[in-house]
C-alpha cells in the first residue's frame, strides 16, 4: 500500500489522504480516515486496515496529474538522522584527512534534526541566506507507527509504519563553520527537509526484503536537471533499521510520527562526489531522488539570497 | 507572574494550570485557561491577561504543598540547546586539551535535542543504562510564546513566553563515545530533560533586566545532596538570548512552545568540575537547581541499571 495527502486545486490548504491505485492513479480515502494522514498517524490512529474498506466501497479514481502532493506527513512528532552507510562515513571523513572513528563500528550514530521545516514534492528550495553550498543528501526514512520503548532490533519491523524517500538538505558551508564548535549540525540543515511522494508501507516491499530488519533490496539514485549523479542500493545500509530503532529507543520512548533518516547511501551527496570542494548546487537546479517502489522526490533550488 | 502546571493528589494525570500568589500558594485558573497549559501555549492561545481576570475573581488560594507539581510544560513542540556561557565552553575544550575554537566566537551554536522525555520537579531521573557518569548541567530557557521567522536580537524579547530552570541532563561516557563520531551529542542527553518548577513571565523579573535582550542579572547555583557545586550569574552569558533566538530563527521558524535552552553556566556540571574524570552523580543524590526568581528544579536520582 502506498499513501499519500493531497490536496484539490482550488483549495491548496485543506490536505487529504489519498491511497495509491497505480502509478497513475490514487482514492480519496480522506473521509474513512477521518483526518489528514499526518494527524492520523500523530494521535496513533491510522489504521491500514481502513483503507482496505474504503477501496471495497470502489470509490472513484483520480489521476495522480489532477491533485497537488504534499509530503505524506506535513508535522512530524521528531527527526531523527542516523550515519549508517559505511561508504558515506569514509569518503566524509576520508574529505577531512580522517580514517572513520572505530566508534563508528560500535554503536549506530545520530543526531536529531528540525522536526518542524518539512517540505513535500515539487516545491522551490530556498537557498539558505548567505550560503554558496547548497547540497542534497539521498536518504530513505521510516516513519514509527506506535508507541514503542526499549524495542529489539529483532522486533523493530513491528513499530514501523512505513517508508518515504527524504532529501536531508544541507548547506556546507554554514555546517563546516558550527560543526568546528563539536556539537554536530543543526543550522546546516534546519531550514529544510523534504519528503515524499509516497508513503509505503511494508506490503508494498515485502519481494525485495533483505535479511535483516527493514532493509529492502532497493536502487537509490539522485539525478540533477536529469543527469544521474548518486547510485547506490539501500542494502548496503551497514545498521539496518532495526538496530538504529533499538538505539533510538534505548531508554527513550518513541511516539507515532517520529521520522528516523537512515543517512545519506553512500556517492549521495555532492560533497562526497566533490571531495568536499563543490560545485554544489545551483539556483534553478531540479533534484530527483528516486528509490524503486518509494518514488521520485523533485524539487527545485531557489535564487541565492544575501 | 509565574505560572505551574499542577495536579490534584488522586488526580496526577489531570494537569491543571495554576498561577502563584506567593512563593507559598496558587490559584487554580484551568477553568479561564480552558488547556492544560502547555496545550494552550502550543495552540497559540495562551494569554496572559486571562489570568489577571481570573486574580479579579478572587479565587480561593492553594497551598503549594497540597498539589503535586509536573513540568510547567509537559509537551514542548522542539527543544534547542545552545553552547552561550563562554566560561563552560573554555572548561570543556581545556579538558580534551582544546583552546576554544574560533567559531565559537563568531556564531552562537546549538544542537537540536530531544523535546520528548521532558521531566518535572520532584520526579526521579533513572540511571540510563549501562552508564556510570550522570551528571547534571544548569541551564537556564526560554519559552517561546508566539511564530517567528528571521527575528532580530533587539526584537526577539517579545516572542518570548516565559523562562524556566532547565536540568540538561548528561550521561558523559555515552555521550564521549558518540561524539567521537562527530555528530555531537544525542543518546548522551537524549533520556531526560527536567524543567521547572515555574514558568516565570519577564514581568517578574524585570528589576534585574541585565542591558542585553532576554539578559537578567540572576544568580545561578547548583547542589548536590545540600552540598553546593555549582555558581553563576545569567548576565554572564556571551550570547543573549535575543541573539540566540536571531540566529535559531534564521531561515526557519520558530513555534509556540519551542524551548531554547542556554548551555550551562560556569562551574554547572560535574563534568567541568572535576576536568571531566569524575566522581559523577550516583544513585540516591539529590540534585537541586536554583536560579533567584525561578524556584527551585529537585530531582533524585536512580539505581544503576545495567
Amino acid at each position: 500500500m502506498r499513501l499519500v495527502q493531497f490536496s484539490w486545486p482550488g483549495a491548496p490548504d485543506e490536505r487529504r489522504t489519498g491511497a495509491l491505485l497505480s502509478d497513475d492513479q490514487l482514492i480519496d480515502v480522506t473521509e474513512w480516515v477521518g483526518l489528514p494522514l499526518d494527524l492520523a498517524v500523530l494521535a496513533g490512529e491510522f489504521d491500514p486496515q481502513i483503507i482496505k474498506v474504503a477501496l471495497d466501497d470502489t470509490p472513484e479514481p483520480v489521476d495522480l496529474t489532477a491533485v497537488q502532493l504534499h509530503a505524506p506527513l506535513t508535522r512530524l512528532s521528531s527527526l531523527r538522522d542516523f550515519y549508517a552507510f559505511e561508504q558515506h562515513v569514509k569518503t566524509a571523513n576520508a574529505n577531512r584527512n580522517r580514517s572513520v572513528p572505530p566508534e563508528w563500528y560500535e554503536i549506530p550514530v545520530f543526531y536529531f534534526s528540525n522536526h518542524q521545516a518539512v517540505f513535500g514534492p515539487e516545491v522551490e528550495i530556498s537557498y539558505p541566506v548567505g550560503s554558496r553550498a547548497l547540497d542534497y543528501e539521498l536518504e530513505v526514512a521510516c516513519v514509527i507507527g506506535q508507541m514503542g520503548h526499549n524495542i529489539p532490533a529483532h522486533e523493530a519491523e513491528s513499530f514501523i509504519l512505513g517508508y518515504m524517500i527524504f532529501n536531508d538538505w544541507s548547506a556546507r558551508d554554514v555546517q563546516r563553520q558550527e560543526m568546528r564548535v563539536g556539537l554536530g549540525p543543526a543550522k546546516g540543515k534546519d531550514f529544510a527537509s523534504s519528503f515524499g511522494p509516497f508513503l509505503v508501507l511494508p506490503d508494498a516491499l515485502a519481494d525485495r526484503a533483505a535479511d535483516r530488519p527493514g532493509v529492502f533490496d532497493l536502487t537509490m539514485t539522485a539525478r540533477v536537471n536529469g543527469e544521474e549523479r548518486s547510485r547506490g542500493n539501500w542494502a548496503d545500509i551497514h545498521y539496518s533499521f532495526g538496530e538504529i530503532i533499538e538505539r533510538a529507543s534505548a531508554g527513550v520512548t518513541l511516539y507515532p510520527g517520529d521520522v528516523i533518516g537512515s543517512g545519506t547511501v553512500g556517492t549521495g551527496c555532492l560533497l562526497e562526489l566533490t571531495r568536499g570542494e563543490g560545485p554544489y548546487l545551483q539556483p534553478g537546479d531540479v533534484v530527483e531522488l528516486a528509490i524503486e517502489r518509494l518514488g521520485i522526490l523533485r524539487n527545485t533550488v531557489g535564487p541565492y539570497q544575501d
